[in-house]
């Protein structure tokens, strides 16, 4: 199975499982299908990274090419619904106006409630809206996950020896997943309030990124998928330390992609990380190398909602200037190397090795 | 087991789990503990009406008395989780200052972001806190149910037959819950903005009263329950018919005392289901009932935060005028009167049935 395949059987297992839930938010009242809908838009977008991540997780440690919609993509598609409801309650949390080059979705149930001129505050609803519809994401992620795991184990494992315990590991990396991303998140939030305990900014920085992206991106996945194939301690290690690098190369890429990359094709206006005040990597490394002129213009622009493409060119110029942009891509040089080493020495069972490998360029070398 | 012991036998559960989990965030960094600590400020509080009712469908279909923190009790505990996350949601969504007495987990972390003189929007904060930390307890809520399942089905089902089908249908009861209690938030949220497509305002109150109300906080309950100890067909229709009859006697109760309770008693400020505009089965009813001077008068207080005690006594005389509190009270009994007949005809093993009857009482006839 190739990536396209996995993508089709990803989309073809969340389409039959929201088509269920489809009747059983229509028993309660027609009323409610507009969350549902709003969610199977938001799933059809989206790089279905994490899927990747798990199902060739699965695949290097020895677990077979799936003939149908079999456990290993069943797991990795309820990943994508925990992933639409961490988007949909970060948009609302960071009051973000879009997603993918459209109406984040609390805008568009605002707006909805302000074309029909209903009753109350239009943002009120439409954050309601998007936090109920995250939290039935998370629930639904949780069931299919769930539903999977226990079929997995009637059907006798897949031929796969010791299934209760394989299920057993699946679940702890899988609650172990979704924990540190909360947590995550939340250190995210409080580091963007300047709150957090630590002193230097680019740590604080990296922290984040560790939990909220690296982890839960490419680490957590990974070992979802392993977890689920029985693989070894050193296999873990290796996807371990593999996923750590990687997934902190992705992030930082992404930073720079949010005030360096095409509006066309990131789909978000340039900038926006900026106007949102996102105290990046990229933006703390900037903060500790600027003279005090530099760093008195970043302070003075970032978190400006207002801030027009001029404001957004001098701070690009800062970010250049200080050297905060060459020092980033180094990080990213260098971590893509170290994710490259760790799959050197370990037993990933092919094609899952070169698929591994290619996707060290693909998360690393876009520009979107 | 009675009902002062279960209580302390699914606070023992609950602190048991959270300090696992506390363990998992301070390995995450210990700047995430604040999240905890309000999760558990939030669950010593509350009447453990959910798990009781669990609890007791377990026993009066036929599951023994656990001798330990066996999994009927970790399964009533884990509703617990489930309801802390939607309170801390539902405060976010409904922009509420108190819970219990005291201010909204939002609020305290916006209060904290303001003392600390931290960067950005207090509210913004304290509403990402909370969203986070309902996250947290939806994943914790599944991860304390999924755990006694598997532990259960590796014990050997306790000696009840079946394991594995009777773990099967706790699981769709509780899934069954959990897309139901947030399609019938959807409806609360849809209602309270006149955007239900249902014409009849006290059918729309209703059919939010089922699913939020009268399925979430005693059918589903008791249906877990049950399914956990494999009860019959016959049964579970009659502790459903039970259910739904004295989830709707319940909220009416609730909505009666929000706003004629003593607010000593109630932990809340008399009137504040008014001021937020609740569109409640009371108030349907009244704008129903009201002759037109008393519906525009409810019209103008209904909503207004600034509402005052003047205002909200000239509501409560519009709710006993037009004879709305008289029929929700006439409503009130007679659902009360069709949950005892529910249990009239039906198997349930005592002593379930006579704390059940007794639960009849305690959730209709309180003052708070």
């Amino acid at each position: 199975m190739d990536a396209a395949h996995l993508r089709r059987r990803v989309q073809g297992v969340l389409d039959a499982f929201l088509e269920e839930q489809r009747a059983v938010l229509a028993a309660v009242s027609v009323d409610t299908l507009p969350l549902l809908d709003a969610v199977q838009d938001l799933l059809v977008g989206g790089k279905r990274l994490r899927p990747a991540f798990c199902f060739w997780g699965w695949r290097g440690a020895g677990g077979p090419d799936p003939v149908a919609a079999d456990v290993a993509v069943r797991v990795a598609a309820s990943l994508e619904l925990f992933q639409a409801a961490a988007l949909l309650h970060d948009d609302v949390m960071d009051r973000s106006d879009t997603r993918r080059g459209r109406p984040a979705m609390h805008r568009a149930f605002a707006a909805r409630h302000r074309e029909r001129g209903w009753l109350g505050d239009p943002e009120q609803f439409g954050d309601g809206a998007a936090v109920l519809a995250g939290d039935l994401c998370l629930s639904w992620n949780d069931e299919l996950l769930s539903r999977a795991l226990r079929e997995h184990l009637a059907d006798g494992g897949h031929g796969l020896p010791g299934a209760p315990a394989r299920v057993e590991a699946t679940r702890r990396e899988f609650d172990r997943m979704r924990t540190e991303l909360m947590a995550g998140q939340y250190l995210d939030v409080l580091a963007q309030s300047g709150g957090s305990s630590g002193d230097d900014p680019v740590a604080v920085a990296r922290e984040v990124i560790r939990f909220k992206s690296a982890k839960y991106t490419i680490e957590h996945p990974l070992l979802v998928g392993a977890a689920l194939a029985g693989a070894s301690p050193a296999l873990r290690a290796a996807y371990s330390a593999y996923g750590l690098a990687l997934g902190e190369a992705f992030q930082l890429r992404d930073d720079v992609l949010g005030v360096f990359g095409d509006p066309e094709a990131t789909g978000k206006p340039a900038g926006d990380d900026l106007r949102e005040g996102k105290r990046t990597v990229l933006v703390a490394l900037a903060s500790r190398a600027a003279d005090a002129r530099g760093r008195s213009l970043l302070e003075e622009h970032l978190g400006r909602r207002d801030l027009d493409e001029d404001g957004v060119q001098r701070v690009r110029d800062v970010l250049r200037g200080s050297g905060a942009l060459e020092e980033t891509e180094r990080m990213i040089a260098s971590q893509v190397a170290a994710a490259r080493r760790a799959l050197d020495g370990a037993q990933v069972a092919e094609p899952a090795r070169t698929v591994l490998l290619d996707l060290v360029g693909t998360a690393t070398e876009r520009t979107a």
